[in-house]
């Protein structure tokens, strides 16, 4: 439907002035290839530090949908990055690059929208250096779910526009420094004295023969002062859960073959959808059968989703950094199915027997509903993410760039039992304190 | 679809032969009209006891759907009652009237099956006298809800076909017993001998012009044993919900609009149905403003209800004798979101506002959904049932025959508290009793 | 310990000057019988309306304890009082009295404290009007607990000191047009204009041969402007507890013999107190074994309670007009004990049998520890109150003048809506609206 | 109080006959030291496999009190250690040598009780390779307490007596097969033909000059079949809390200041005890200022403990294998204080502020009161114990060995899964099945 308006496509677009030029959609796969940031461990402190081997250059900058003024920020933060950090390349949804790339100076990137529903875009995982979110929790979890068959997400740096949601960390109006901190977290050797106005912004890299887009950027590129070796983007590495439905025939459903299983960061959900009975589902632990639930549906939940859907349905909050899955029902059909929580590397199967009388069921991963008819006979086959590797490195996950700077917790607040307090109004006092009572 | 071959319509049926004659469909129109028991309230007891004026005749019996072998015991069950009790008249569905009616030896009656879906049958409320089910609570809440539009419900004798439901009380191998106890309560100056090898049972009464069917048959006429004034069957009054469904503009969506509100038995729910995302509804309780609920749905139930959807939602076990309404949000996004038990007569408003986002919800009655597109601006109205008229009188509700004759009462099970031990295992303790570990 | 300073006791206060007379403490013996009013229901109301038949003279008033600058308030309070309405006379609480009569410029009447402690002072519940009180729920369930061996409560005005209650309506700075509204409710006749300056507002009754304090005070005594026969003062009548606690012997243990039955207002609970093991408690509901509770304890609420400790442990909120007692688990071990709504009419008994190991159990009235050794054996027996009399009189209960006026409900909060959203926080909304993050 | 008769006391008692000799009460501090056992973890399994370097050879044996009965399964159980398994030393409580050292023809070993309630025995850590346990959960907890000052924690055997708790693995009927496996776990050498009535089974070990007692027993010493060096016992091993309570000025109350915090099994809880008021409790997570709780009091449990009282309070079911710690609420005052799970290393405190009433509160270890007064100003402060050392060895924690052997998992039920459902009834399915309704 959307025509993606690539360089490689449509070469002549190169034959224009340089103002036109600007004004291009090109292909990521034109891009070179991602910048890997390492993961550090400080004892002092259960978050990570984010290490950049050299600065991040390809930024995917996803936008809530429906909301007005919103693209509006969009232009405005990329035109910040790319006047900014000259070597940066920005990269858009789709339907964004048609709605912006006229009103931009600088070429944007994107990406063919893939064929089949739950397949993730091609060449998008492997050009993606970082990734910012404008919007809400939907909008990181659709972010997150472009990347939902990758073993390794870029840092998300999130921003909220309007109400603060408990994924996200930044309010929008703070992006310079948000990204400042990001962008030069870990780099060790030079900094860019970035905001100098003697500096020579480059609005756009030259497209000499031997590109600089080809070789890695170094922080001693950058002029500028220090920011100290210390001062690095905290990450909350978010282990997601591996994800496959599979028909009664033992296909696969929620995805292509060869793409395997699907990484969700809240939940996968089995739930009665618009049949008005109950569902009767049953669960395997470990490869042993726990119990069959009759219910409205039931949840299994990583930490990350233990404030979302499973917290509706009366499950623990559970910390994003307990490696754990939460087994939580959806209104059961009996009164001891309390909400259990698991170790992250235990497979949970959940099937759907032949006692069920509906034809089809809902089966949704975080919010997302997969669209093929799933019935009597299906299987949801879900396992943690294990993100530490054999050698002790942090790997997978989703790396989400939280509030504060290592090296400074003292002056700062706890994101998470923040979190809880302002957003979640978790143990909201009695009384009349705010009342006009 | 079906056919109803009525008397009226076919009169040629009425010239076969008496065995023919009997292999008949008859319309429900041709029926005496109901006779009215009345409910009295002894000092020491909470159930009530019902008292015929005259014997019940129209006896209406429902089925389970798909359910072998339930067709046998349906013609079983009316056989006997045409046998025994000669005055009786059969009702059944329409589709158990097509099933059954050339496998038994007497008239079955029955009514058209309405055109719009949430319509209640023409004239089955002014003719049935007594209802009969076999089956599950789910069959209970069909047989109710033919009687959704009207305000008197004749009394319901429920059997178990299988696993003992909440709302069911009998085996069904226990129908002769519990009929005739039924059938003789509160007459209070002769019995029928019923079980008498010498009486006459007239397998069907004769056509004469003066047709007894017209006028009330009486006590005295059946000629039998004494059982005792105070043996009178025992009724519970369920109050139900009177529920009106509006749409943006205004007008009914539940029913025709000449029908007016429909009567719920456990509860109507509002929910997201097939959509994958939250509904924001407000609610408003007594004409004011209570709450936004933000949830997957809430429920509004009778006490009845309370065991039922109410309950897997985390609502509290309301005795079907507290007169009051039940507020049970499902799935909500809120920590704070406790069920309400709130006055019967509390008129209570949900309302679908603008915020939503998906176009179409679920809004079910009794597990039954109405099918109209049902959207943003629509409102779900609800009223508890008032079972005691100004004069003290007790109307309206669904007139349950529960378990145990009332006189006898300490010879039996308080039914509610049986049915929390036995059936939803209510505080059952911890422990190995019954493992074989 | 304190010693009542009665005028019967020491009558040469009397031959003071009449400076020095008024600073004495009298006994409630000496007041006039109580003026009992009527509770009217309007149809369209639910809340009842007050009705004198003459103004209320004997006016009970309470504070909270240990709380500074509580008795300036009670000096202002019942000095407002004894100013503008000459015919009022002003009861206090014992240790009151010791405060504040030496700070008065009219006589305070009290009472002797009972010696048996759950006992109930003499005359109160035949000389109090009206009962006002300065501070919390605590203050409320404690002026309720002086009337738990009476049949009849005076209505009941309460005032916040700092943070309002649940059970409490009015602030403190409302007192003046608050106490009007309730002095004059349901006056048809005639209506003093109260804060005219002409009018001579007697400090003090003349004590004269033939008293006035021995007849009735007519409205029409008192002149000034009309209020309006419909303005009347809105009661919600919470109906109680009678509750029995009795010894293994059968002898009773929360009061004398003589007084019978003691009345709660929130609740009765049997708890584990100072044991740190669980309690084994047999609950028998309709004089029928329903479960073994093996739990913390077993809280038996009202529906007023059911804001209380009711809630903390899990159960629903329930409006105060559903006439039912709550069952409600304290910490049960088992999975499946949800919490129960019963009809008000059930007796409950809870027993705690011989398999407790400890000795003691803690068994407490709305807060307040019943002191005697309690231990295996003993049983607490409770029933809800009846508020409404053969005749359909209102009776009992605790009346709670709520805020408002009848006549004007429509600009006027629905109180208790407005409790659960202002004061419990219920269903509060996610998000940060109110956090500065 | 009690007379411990010790060897080393009485030496006389070395004079008497070979029978007499055997009659006696030894002080564990005569026993040769601990055999520790290593844990190792197969790739295929969770659970570990329990290695011993040599047989164990001091086994402590406890019971639960006041129970008819167990001490002659005491005397059966520890007959048949002593005799099929010569090298075996007995150890049991003080209160358990005196019932049962003149009944039994070998030594029995104990321990003098400490003075302060809350100290651990003298020795007791360093002498025992391997407990086992008599009776139910409660048992299990008082044995690890006797060890609640220790880091290595040795091998639990636990044996149910009547009904089996959720902590305990074996009837007591299983015990020569159950203690044989564990006796015989992952010895790799050489086995005893244990059953083989030929072998020699000296009753006693010889008192030689050089002791067998000092060097330890090896695999080979015994003569018999092998088991297969797969055959391992497996082990749970359940990581505890550090507890440390501390006064407003600062010093430890729950143990004397040298033995530095206290180890709990399940939780540590602080609760209102005895007074019927509300407690204020502040909580810090992570050294930051999470919430202020106002209930009836605060747990924070292990994931051992999220089936015990946090349960009951509402708290999810946590695998006792996810490294984390329960926050559960007891009674909150607030709709909105949803339990919570957090990292095991996160230390949390909690303190009781000045706003609390009631001079004294509960604060229970493991169901154990705390006795010293505590009050306002006192603080609980929790750590997870880390059961993984730097070099990726097992350490720490409560070894507990469950049912089912290494190697042979197929055969075998998940012990835990098989917890939730014959024990706590998780899940139970409504309907009649089990009644005979
Ligand atoms: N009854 C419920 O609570 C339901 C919850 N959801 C949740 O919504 C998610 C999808 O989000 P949208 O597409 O925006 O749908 P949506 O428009 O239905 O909004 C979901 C809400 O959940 C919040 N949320 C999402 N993830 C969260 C997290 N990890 N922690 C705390 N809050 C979180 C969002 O801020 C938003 O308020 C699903 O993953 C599921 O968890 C979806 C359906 C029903
Ligand atoms: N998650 C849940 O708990 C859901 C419950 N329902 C309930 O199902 C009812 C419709 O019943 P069916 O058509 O048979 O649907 P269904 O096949 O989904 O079964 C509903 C179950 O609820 C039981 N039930 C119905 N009314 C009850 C009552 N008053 N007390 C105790 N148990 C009761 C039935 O025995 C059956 O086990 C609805 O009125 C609604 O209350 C419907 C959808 C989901
Ligand atoms: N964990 C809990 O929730 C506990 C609650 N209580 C409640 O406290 C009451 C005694 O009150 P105090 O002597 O002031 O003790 P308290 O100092 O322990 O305070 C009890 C709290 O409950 C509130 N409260 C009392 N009655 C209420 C009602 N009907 N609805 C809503 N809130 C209410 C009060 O405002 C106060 O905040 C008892 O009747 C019991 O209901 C008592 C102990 C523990
Ligand atoms: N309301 C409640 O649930 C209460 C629970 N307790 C629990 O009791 C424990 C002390 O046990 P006892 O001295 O025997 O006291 P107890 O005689 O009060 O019994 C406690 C019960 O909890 C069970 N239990 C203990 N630990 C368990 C675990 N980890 N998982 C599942 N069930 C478990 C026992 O089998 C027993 O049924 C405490 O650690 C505390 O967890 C203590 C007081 C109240």
């Amino acid at each position: 439907m959307r025509l993606l308006v690539s360089c490689r496509i449509l070469p002549w677009r190169r034959d224009f002035s340089s103002t036109a030029r600007r004004r291009v959609i090109r292909d990521i796969s034109e891009l070179p290839d991602r910048v890997r940031p390492s993961y550090v461990q400080r004892p002092t402190n259960t978050l990570l530090s984010l290490q950049w081997p050299s600065p991040p250059r390809n930024i995917l900058i996803t936008k809530k949908k429906r909301t007005p003024g919103i693209t509006n920020s969009l232009i405005e933060y990329s035109t910040h990055l790319s006047t900014t950090y000259p070597s940066i390349n920005v990269i858009v949804e789709p339907e964004s690059a048609d709605e912006i790339h006229e009103r931009v100076s600088f070429p944007v990137y994107t990406y063919q929208r893939p064929e089949h529903g739950n397949a993730s875009p091609e060449h998008l995982s492997d050009k993606t250096d970082l990734v910012c979110t404008l919007g809400g929790d939907g909008t990181i979890l659709r972010a997150s779910s472009l990347f939902s068959h990758a073993t390794s997400v870029p840092p998300i740096l999130s921003f909220a526009m309007g109400t603060i949601g408990f994924l996200g960390e930044w309010k929008f109006k703070e992006y310079k420094r948000a990204f400042r901190e990001v962008y030069m977290s870990g780099a060790s050797d030079a900094y860019a004295k970035l905001e100098d106005p003697e500096v020579d912004h480059r609005s756009f890299p030259p497209a000499s023969p031997d590109d600089p887009l080809d070789k890695p950027l170094s922080y001693a590129d950058i002029r500028g002062k220090t920011m100290g070796a210390n001062r690095t983007a905290r990450i909350l590495l978010r282990n997601r859960l591996k994800v496959g439905v599979f028909g009664p025939d033992g296909s696969r459903m929620n995805s292509l073959p060869e793409s395997g299983d699907t990484y969700a960061l809240n939940e996968v959900i089995i739930h009665r959808g618009s049949s008005p009975h109950l569902k009767i589902i049953d669960v395997f632990v470990g490869g042993r059968f726990l119990t069959e639930a009759v219910a409205d549906g039931v949840i299994i939940s990583s930490p990350t989703g233990s404030t979302a859907y499973s917290l509706s349905s009366g499950g623990s909050i559970v910390h994003p950094l307990v490696p754990s899955l939460l087994l939580t029902p959806i209104c059961p059909r009996s009164l001891s199915f309390r909400p259990l929580v698991l170790p992250a590397e235990t497979p949970i199967t959940l099937r759907l027997g032949e006692k069920n009388r509906g034809r089809e069921v809902e089966v949704s991963i975080d919010g997302k509903r997969i669209s093929e008819k799933i019935g009597v006979g299906m299987e949801v086959r879900v396992l943690g993410e294990n993100v530490k590797s054999e050698d002790g490195e942090w790997c997978g996950g989703v790396p989400s760039i939280v509030r504060g700077v290592n090296g400074l917790e003292d002056k700062e607040d706890d994101h998470w039992v923040g979190g809880l307090n302002a957003l979640l109004k978790f143990n909201y006092p009695f009384g009349d304190q705010d009342s006009g009572h």
